[in-house]
């Protein structure tokens, strides 16, 4: 089973100024910014010269399917890429994760998110199911 | 100003239980394991094969300097490079962060805290002060 760890993915209040703190303040390159349609949510990705460590700020509307921002939502999921998701959430449900959200299409891809032994939500994408 | 995204660190209850979790299951590989003897903690960074992203798993004894572990504690702080500690940190606060931790010694380098607009820790290391 080959996972490949692809960014973290930190929740924001504020776009704006998630993204002026660190472009501005950090100093990162904003290598995307996107809209998702599924949530009218926003993410963008973000990273620093000499370095392929990739940060994703999510921002998401105050209603619907997500709670009000608050104190400890800051880490928003771990990313991880694997060649087919079935096999993989199976796998770690057998290593003590739990089934947070069951796979579903996200443009050309196949998402899923289980949640590790501490309650860290951790994001499996695959083109295959 | 030059900051280098190094990893992102995660809080976990029970080093073992992380370690095996991340091994086992997500199949990343333990690249260094150390006890922190100021802290009495430990810290371990795992990465993925075909990437360079690291996660450094922290786990602190719960007494002292940290309060028991809660939900909302999964991240742990966002680590930076940069090349001179104290004007990184004026240059962030001046971006809207605030000092969390004043510069101190660790081993043979300097080390300080703040936090984002959104409250997320960020850590700052650099050889000189």
């Amino acid at each position: 089973m080959r996972f490949r760890f692809v960014y973290t993915g930190v929740r924001v209040r504020d776009m704006e100024r998630a993204l002026r703190f660190y472009t501005e303040g950090v100093g990162m390159r904003l290598k995307e910014r996107v809209k998702i349609p599924e949530t009218g949510g926003e993410v963008a990705t973000l990273l620093t010269e000499g370095s392929e460590q990739l940060l994703e700020l999510n921002w998401y509307p105050q209603e619907g399917l997500h709670r009000d921002y608050r104190e400890g939502d800051e880490l928003d999921h771990l990313a991880f890429e694997v060649p087919a998701l079935d096999g993989a959430l199976e796998h770690l449900v057998k290593q003590g994760a739990t089934v947070t959200l069951e796979p579903f299409r996200e443009g050309g891809e196949w998402l899923a998110y289980v949640k590790d032994p501490d309650g860290i939500w951790i994001e499996l994408t695959a083109h295959e199911r």
